[in-house]
Parts: structure tokens; sequence; C-alpha cells
């Protein structure tokens, strides 16, 4: 499945980049007063192949959810169990980044690839019954929030100590991330948005992007959702023991996601991947999203054509991955929240860059004069 | 009506601003964690006097036209009758604006303020009846573009001659910016959004920059929609020779608008009067907007409350401006064509900031454990 994947990945059509490039030069603007939203869509006519590309409407959220064996180090300040505790505030409809797909109109699909606690667990009753089983719905449903439970194991290995993963688990939970692209495309999706939920997982991420980037581990680690000083130092020392212990190899990236990644990260990188073989654009979250980018583009570099990066994360190690996949963000807010919200706060501005090719004018048709 | 208008522009609320933070304290999320939404959610509680602030919604995008006596110096590379032209694109909905507007559910009214061509003139049937005296909406429609036509005269003087306008002609549009926003928000619109068209109006833009932050010419004048270096060198050298014959006076705003300023920019500034009076929000376009931004918060400080700056024009002055009015950018993608079109991309932002305070659940309600 992920070699049948990777070779469904194709470059950018240069035809139709060329036709939506000279369309821009007739609609009734100065000629690159648009400034990035310009080449935004002329990249997404290259990733569809047509001129204009699709609206990218309906937009489905997806958000991966695992635990982290490296918890134990002390990395974070949030107990374990706040994973599947969000997990039940996502169904119930009471995050932000439920509060942002509301506004959107987006879908969200929440994916439980490895949390640790069980997700009967806390107060707050799940409104979705979990079946692993349960079919892919034929049509998306912004309102209601739906749970997918397909947990490659309760967490990862510590890091620290030994691989997280097995090669077989992070292949497992890569699968999972292309099947769930299939299914949300399927469903009528026309633009992926990644989420993430994981206690501990902007450690696994700074490893991933030191990994797959060369750079050492302190430019690739950031304060998460919020650690004190020592704590930095900690996280940090934590990241480069792992590094010089796994001596993880950035041209095999199955074996990077299995030493030092994380699940969910495993997982996104699949979603990136079968959004790319569809010729489906996929819009990065913050620093989870866009290591497991670094793994994608690793498996397939062409997949760097189907990325749109939301936003600049306030982490450094985001802005190291995004260098390094050569992306510019649409939105730079100080977010460190993760979820899928800076995704969904970039969305209208893919939109409204697809729409322009749809729904302006020409100088022509609109009898108006140039200069 | 602008001493009235002046009288009842109120500093912030301090309760309700610290109301905001203390219910961000206790949201699911970590602390801090949305960055510059949180800010902002906090300035529009304190706007409002209430926590949470009104939703802003619906939206309406306010674009106030004008023609430029300084364009016979040869500082655009646009024929004059573009202005004209262009409002019958949006009239006709085949703008920019007009796309982005759809997409945001906001409504535009276009206001002739001192349009120098026939309006009825060009290929384009208007598809509204052009009558001065027709009542304000009850209703905002999002999908029909309205035309007030409330011109102070048919395009400003020569700058670079004589003064652009007299005071009482500056005061006549700073008037009808009230009027607009007072029509606006009587007919539901929570939220205001700054637009503007006129060939040529980045060079008056740069005049009441310089003028009212104090900067060189050079650093507040840029090449607009497109010129070329010899017409850039040559707007900068108009821009400082109106400075020095003028020698504006920043303390008294209304005889910096008339000595160098446009009938648009008198115009937004009376729309930012307004909507401050009215607690209203004012979400600012590019450079046009910004400049008259400036003018507003030398009428009345604390109207800067209201002030939310959409996005970071790639024309120099804006920058400048937005600095002096101590404003941060909500989007920043090289946008250079105004017409509302960077304040329509920031609105989901807004939206999204306030929309938090109302919609997301807190620790204790969804029974997730804090750190």
């Amino acid at each position: 499945m992920l070699e049948t994947t990777i070779a469904a990945i194709r470059p950018a059509d240069e035809t139709a980049m060329a036709a939506a490039r000279e369309l821009h030069g007739r609609l009734t603007k100065p000629a690159g007063s648009l400034g990035a939203l310009e080449d935004l869509s002329v990249r997404l006519a290259g990733l569809a192949g047509a001129c204009p590309p699709p609206l990218p409407e309906p937009a489905a959220v997806a958000i991966f959810a695992g635990d982290h064996g490296v918890h134990a180090q002390g990395v974070s300040p949030w107990p374990q169990e706040v994973t599947a505790q969000m997990i039940g505030n996502f169904l119930a409809g009471g995050a932000v980044v439920n509060a942002f797909a509301r506004q959107a109109g987006a879908s969200v699909t929440v994916v439980d690839v490895g949390v640790a606690t069980p997700l009967s667990a806390g107060p707050v009753p799940h409104p979705t019954v979990l079946d692993a089983a349960a079919p892919a719905p034929a049509v998306l449903d912004p309102a209601v929030p739906r749970l997918v439970v397909a947990s490659v194991r309760r967490g990862t290995r510590d890091l620290a100590v030994t691989a997280a993963l097995t090669r077989d688990e992070a292949l497992a939970a890569v699968q999972t991330g292309i099947r769930i692209a299939d299914e949300l495309i399927d469903a009528g999706a026309r633009i992926l948005l990644t989420g993430d939920m994981g206690i501990g997982n902007t450690t696994p991420a700074a490893a991933l992007i030191a990994a797959f980037t060369g750079v050492d581990a302190l430019d690739a680690t950031g304060r998460g959702t919020g650690v004190d000083d020592p704590t930095y130092a900690h996280k940090v020392g934590v990241v480069r023991a792992a590094l010089a212990r796994h001596a993880p190899d950035p041209t095999d990236p199955l074996g990077v996601l299995a030493a030092v990644g994380g699940l969910e990260h495993a997982a996104l990188a699949g979603l990136i991947l079968g959004a790319a073989a569809r010729r489906t654009p996929v819009l990065l979250d913050g620093v989870i999203a866009v290591s497991a980018a670094l793994a994608a583009a690793a498996f397939a570099p062409d997949a760097v054509g189907a990325m749109v990066a939301g936003h600049r994360s306030a982490e450094p190690g985001a802005t190291v991955a995004l260098r390094h996949l050569g992306l510019e963000p649409l939105v730079d807010l100080g977010l460190r929240l993760g979820e899928g919200t800076g995704a969904l706060l970039a969305l209208p501005v893919v939109t409204g860059a697809v729409r322009v090719l749809h729904e302006v004018a020409t100088f022509d048709s609109a009898g108006v004069a140039e200069k």
C-alpha cells in the first residue's frame, strides 16, 4: 500500500501552472498584486493538473492522537491522560479546533493511532460509539466530529531508552494515514487539514526535524505547550541523546519514524502521502505536521507539491522544517496549540487564492482599461 | 457631527479586558497558545465593554472611491477612467473584493465620494440605480453590492500645485464616512472593513503618512500598483515637494487631509471614527486605510482601540503607519491590491479569535486535567 501510494505521486503539471500564470495576467487587478496568493494558486493548479484547480471545498480535518513513552522522562508538564481527555473534548465539540472547524465548515475526524489511556476514562462521555470496524462515511458532516479507532499500540516506547516503534508499527501507522486520506477524499473532501493531539509529542517532532534536516537538537527543540527553563534544557538533552543513540538515517524515513517518531507523526506522514497521491492539497498545521511532512518528503520528494504550510508555529523546529521543505507559511500569529487550529485559520486564504481564478472578471470582460 | 462623534469615542473597558484574560486561562488549551488571537480577543472585549464581545457578524465592506488631481503629475501608469470602470466591476461582482466578500459572507457598499469620470461611462452597465437620496437599507444583503453616490467633487485638486481640498470639502467627506458607518451598523453590521478605489491614491496616502508620522517622503512612498524606477523617483519627489509646499500640521488632521489627502482617505477616517464611536471594530485594509487611520487617531486617539490591522501591505508606508499606531497586522502575504481584499482575508482570524471566547469548553466543564 505504501509503495503503491508513493508510486502514484507525480510532479506538478507545468501546463496547468502556465495557464494559471497567464490567467492571473488578465484578471482585473495589477499583475502580482495578490502576492503569495498568486503563487499558491499556481501551485494548486499544478497539483490538480487543471486551471482553475477545484475549489478546496469541503475541507476535512484529521486529528491523529497518540501517546509517548518519552513522557516518562518529564518532557511535558501535562499528565498523559490529557490526550484521552482532549479526544473527549474534540468529540463533544468543545476544543478550539472544533470552534474553528465550525466557522470554516470543515469536518473533524479524530483517529486514535496510539493513545495510552482508555478512551472511555474520564468524566466526559464520548458521543460516538468506539467502533474500529465502522465503515467510512459516504459524506462528511461538519456538525458531528467522528472517531476512528485504529490504535497500533497504547503509546510508543520511550525513545530515550529504545526505539519508539518497530518498523512494522511505524508502517501500520503510515498506512492508517493513507487510508484516512483515501476515505476523506472518497467522501468528498477537496483539501485535508492535519491535526494532532498527544501529550509530549513535540519531543519526537524535534527529534524527527533534527534527523531529517541535520540541525542540532537545540535548534529543533522548543518549549511545546510551555515548559520552564530547566525542563526545556532537559528536553533538548533528551532529543540530543536519542539522536546519538539511534543515529537515524534520513534516507530511511520508516526507520527514522520508528526510532524517534510517534504514531501520530507516522500517520500524518501517511495522510500527506495519501493526499499527494490523489492530487489533493494538504494544509499543514504546526510543528507536529511539518515534522511528519519531512518524513513524507523523504518517502516521496514530489509530495511537497501537495503541501501548503498553514502557519508558522511558535516552535523553532517548525521554521527549520518549513525552510527544508521550501515552504512559506500563510499565517504567522504565534500559535502553539496544535489540533489543526493553525491550518484552519489559513484555510480561507487557500480558498480565496483558488476562488480568484474561478470568479474574478478579466480586463476584457469587465471593460476595464489596462495600464 | 464630527465633534459629537469624537466625543463619543471612549477608552477601552478594563473590566471587560480583565474578564477576557481570566476566561482565556480557563479554556481547554495551554495558556497563551493562541498567540496574537488572545490579545486581539482581549482588545475587542475592551472595545465592546463585554466579555465575550459580540461575534463580528455580519461584516460589511465599505469601498470609498475617488480620483486625484495629482494623477496629472504622472504618478500612476493607469488611466484615471479605471476608477469609474472598477466601480462598475465592483457592482457587477467581478472584482477580487467581490470574490473574497462572497466567501466571507460580507456585504459590499461602494461609495462615490469623488470619482472624476461619470459612473455611467464604460461598457459595463451598472446594476444599481444611481440615487444619492436612496435610503440606507434596513438589512445588508451580501449578494448584491450597493452604490451610494455622495460625491464631494469630481476628484481632488492637484496637491503638487495647490491644496487638494478645502477644509469644508474634507469635512464633507469625513462626515460621509461617519454616516456610512452609522448606516451599516444600524443595518446590523458588527464589524466594518475598509475598502478603497482611486487611481493615484497611494500618492496622497504617502503624503498623509509622512505628515502624521514625520518620516521622510522616501520611507512613506511605495510603488503602488507597480511603477517603474523613474516613475517611483518622480513620485517620491512629488510627495516631498507637496510636504514642503503645504507644511501640514499633524495636530490639525482636517488641515492635513485637505492639503495632501484624498476624498476616499477623508471618508475612511470618518468611517473609522464612526465605528469607534459605536464601539464597533473596524478592520483596516492596506496603505490607504492606514493613512486614513492616522488621521482618525489624530482626531481621537482612543479610536485606535477600534482598529484591527488586517494585513501588512507591500507598500512601505503601511508599515510606518502601523508602527505609529502600535498595531500588528494579522496577515502578511505581500498583497498590494486595496479594495478591502487584505481586510477580508483577515476577517476569519478576527471572527475566530472572538469565537474562542464564546464556544470553547473550560478545563472544568470538559473534565480535562491541568498541568
